[in-house]
């Protein structure tokens, strides 16, 4: 495993669970959600047949909470046999407007970590889902000022990656990825030939969890975002 | 009015409505929508709560099939007072869904006109809406290898147009724009003194449509983006 991170010069940041909380309010709607059709099903069915109706979609709508919502509405219509009520259909769009426009709780340390690598790294925020939702997201986080670029992407994989990275002349030797998601932000990155971090968040998205028979290359793993400071030059 | 664009280095082009159909399917949706309701209301109230319900979701959907989904259910339930079907819910994400599989239908000229201007010009594309179906029908059209950059904006005011073009590094006075609407890919463009070519299309969305009391500079309009090739250098 390779810790000299000397040769580094930028360092991307996921969003999502890295910089803000997000992956609990999805929890939470989920939850309430189950609660509205407790009349029709059980709750770990509502969970995964709404978890099946959203990789159903996953191509068609791609991430973020306006194609959950979509999913919610659709998989309510299925999992009632179309008796669903309108309130209920109504109460399912509340949740997902409640989740847009919810106040941004910043993770513990981020503050600190990028106002001390700033300036000395060129910093990135990389980012998949909704384009409007995540730069809503980046302005009420208040940490715009710390970063050089911002790029949603509408996916996370290797070509992604690579296609970003040569649009922005950043050769992978001098790359470093920090995010929560193994199957998102650290094995693609790996892929490439580049560095990357992870920061586990304690509540992953099943979609984002990875087979633990892939094989995959060593990585660091933090158990706080503030650790980072350790290994590279903060 | 400046019809000299010797200078010009980089062309921007809008792409729904501009590169390819878009409004049209938006038009057919909200026909068939009206008439999904036609046991509540007239089509003439059904399309101006529509409208409005859009203009209300606006800030917190942004543009986009999925908003308009989301904008069309919640108006369903309004305009019925809740009485609206489970089977019309069901139909509305049918609709919906239909919109973002559609087969994509390029407008006449644009295949020339790209490849003549191909090597000549560094060609972007400049949309708004969402990310994830603006790759897609940028993927679908065949018409990427002739962009240098393609951009997909949360909105097209001033200031989304003055950063995109400092983080490309293109002088205002080297960049023209064109595209179908005066009010997202021409007015914009003029008041931050680079310039804009408008190519109307028979169809616009109420929201992109100017007030005809407003001031602005003169510019150049196209009756067929072939016509392009007239003022610069094809």
């Amino acid at each position: 495993m390779d810790l000299d991170f000397t040769n580094i010069t930028t360092i991307g940041f996921d969003a999502d669970d890295t910089l803000w909380v997000n992956e609990t309010y999805f929890r939470r709607a989920e939850d309430e959600f189950a609660g509205l059709l407790e009349d029709f099903e059980t709750k770990n069915t509502v969970d995964q047949e709404l978890f099946k109706m959203e990789m159903r979609n996953l191509d068609l709508y791609g991430y973020g909470i306006k194609g959950f919502m979509l999913s919610m509405i659709e998989s309510a219509l299925e999992l009632s046999n179309q008796r669903v009520s309108q309130q209920t259909i109504g109460r399912i769009l509340q949740i997902g407007k409640d989740m847009i426009a919810h106040r941004l709780e910043l993770l513990d340390g981020v503050e600190e970590v990028l106002s001390s690598l700033h300036g000395k790294y060129r910093l990135l925020v990389l980012t998949k889902g909704d384009l409007l939702d995540q730069e809503r997201k980046l302005e009420k986080s208040g940490l715009m000022d710390y970063f050089h670029h911002v790029e949603v992407l509408s996916d996370k994989k290797e070509s992604n990656y690579s296609r970003l990275l040569e649009h922005l002349e950043i050769p992978v030797e001098e790359f470093l990825m920090v995010g929560n998601s193994l199957k998102s932000d650290v094995l693609p990155i790996l892929n490439i030939g580049a560095r990357a971090v992870h920061v586990p968040f304690h509540t992953t998205w099943a979609h984002e969890q990875v087979d633990p028979s892939e094989h995959y290359n060593s990585h660091l793993t933090l158990g706080n975002l503030r650790e980072l400071l350790k290994y590279v030059n903060g």
